[in-house]
């Protein structure tokens, strides 16, 4: 966590920002090394409990003590699960996420916590993340010039590299040229309610329209994570929403992007509709780990949703319809569209 | 192997420029996509055995016929121990080196290849290669500031990290100013001789000026491999004797440099002597995989060779009167220093 920047900054401005911790009790899930247990001492929590299943526990004590804040931070060695349900706390923070922010994530254990630990009306560090998708080209996997091998061609080594590559999600940095349409947002988690079922199968259709021509090989995903909104009413407090975004045009980090490849390229002109079907499932009931399946569907036979933005004439003119009679408070439900 | 262009490129130039390959009946020892033995029909081989155990000969065989050389390359889909006896070549080419020449490495397959189906007075490519050690600095390992983790201290993380460095080898570029010593070499293997035996426990005593001053963090090795003289009563050959040099004064390869951690910095001055043992060993004896120990000496008290350049005054002394009494044709067998 430590060498990536962008993430530990924003943990660092949401906390010692917001004014939220001024005497309050918090846990800090899967502690680490310790340094957001540290921004909460820093941020004037008069009790931090610091709970590291790994032996880097005893690094976090050392941590601790050497920036004095001993008296404030208690480093518990234990799997979150095992706590005694007496501990209550006014705050949870946890940098929780995986690759395509589900998989190999700590999200379930921070549920766990918020369930047993986190006093009503108690606040967690982050509060809601957004899984997006968007159709990109996947250029820095395709990085060798098949036909001209040291002098020689070996273009059925894109078979195998393709095939190679498909086999599994890829954690690549695209550039912001990659992305040929807009983003779709898949999947909201607002930490305050989600459950464990809520996370452990998501399906989304999606239809979308090319916003430049290239050549697309692929879905994209990348996620966000936003921190809560300081209190209005503390004076102290500064104005800003603190967001950790990890898409191709904010600073990279080390998740990266998430791309799953399409078996062949497909050229796409400016404004061409796409449709796919994303699912990401538990590779078993009980795993962090997660399987990601893409399905091809044809945006021409298939239903799109009702309003739907993926800029086809037909699509266009119920959206503005149904915007229209929004506008006429008359009652959406009416509507019928086949 | 394709995408390390110092390391292709200098198969490339051993074997289209020796002018050796015209006719004549080559075995490529792990022949992967084909690449070299594409090299050697190029190179006016009258056949080429590209033997390979893996999937990727199907590969290797399409790369073949797309470059119209399956007149000339055969590609075996085998271990090489399983080819049948008759087969007789008169070159081997095999890119078979592993991190820090040996680990994981295909050598033991060469000598048996070398053993079975090399004719009398054939060649090997490469046909040396020398595994070389130096004093060193790390940087590149040690990039955190733990005295300034985004505002607070964890110098305990220090030992955490060095601990972890040094649970094994560590494959990393270092820059030239990370070489702190002349480099020693350790280890000689001429392909035309070496048997398994000689490469299964390799142990080494250095004793090693510093040339820079600078801190000491540990001992770095690399290899170099060397291909066969061209034959000199060949007009048409090149002259060039070809060599790729994993160090870190040539261009980077994937090997990298291979750097073995020291418990502590140490503060080194110019001219200081550092003794220490290295032994380099299979982990078990059918493994292709090795361990390395380094082991400190106390250069004041250990026992130097004889000669020994490792610059001290005692050493100079002898080794001048050593090189004096070859001028003078006199027996070195006499002398015996203690």
């Amino acid at each position: 966590m430590l060498e990536d920047i962008p993430r530990t900054e924003s943990y660092k401005r949401a906390i010692t920002l917001s004014n939220m911790f001024k005497n309050k009790i918090v846990m800090d899930v899967g502690a680490g090394t310790g340094i957001l247990s540290l921004f909460c001492a820093q941020a004037g929590a008069k009790k931090v409990y610091a709970v590291e299943a790994s032996k880097i526990a005893s690094i976090a004590l050392e941590n601790v003590k050497e920036n004095n804040f001993a008296d404030v931070v208690e480093v518990i060695q234990s799997r979150v699960e095992d706590l005694p349900e007496s501990i209550k706390v006014d705050i949870i923070v946890s940098e929780w996420m995986g690759f395509y922010l589900l998989h190999e994530s700590m999200i379930d254990s921070v549920i766990h916590a918020r369930d047993k630990h986190l006093k009503p009306g108690g606040k967690i560090f982050p509060e809601y993340a957004t899984l997006n998708c968007a159709l990109c080209s996947a250029s820095p996997l395709f990085t060798t010039n098949w036909d001209n091998i040291f002098g020689h061609k070996m273009s059925s080594m894109r078979v195998l590299e393709r095939q190679s590559l498909m086999a599994k999600p890829q954690v690549e940095m695209l550039e912001e040229e990659d992305i040929l349409s807009v983003s779709r947002n898949i999947l909201t988690i607002d930490m305050n309610s989600v459950t464990v079922q809520d996370v452990s199968a998501i399906r989304s259709k999606v239809f979308i329209a090319t916003h430049n021509s290239g050549i697309y090989q692929g879905v994209v995903l990348w996620f966000d994570v936003t921190f809560p909104e300081p209190d209005e009413e503390n004076e102290e407090a500064s104005a800003e929403i603190v967001q950790l975004d990890t898409s191709p045009f904010s600073p990279q980090t080390h998740w990266k992007q998430t791309i799953i490849l399409w078996p062949e390229d497909r050229e796409v002109e400016e404004g061409d509709i796409v449709a796919f079907e994303l699912f990401l499932g538990r590779s078993n009931p009980e795993s962090r780990s997660y399987v990601i399946q893409l399905s091809e569907l044809d945006a021409a036979t298939e239903e799109h949703p009702v309003p739907c933005e993926c800029g086809s004439a037909k699509c266009d003119v119920v959206r503005a319809f149904l915007e229209n009679c929004d506008d006429n408070n008359e009652d959406q439900d009416m509507l019928s569209i086949n």
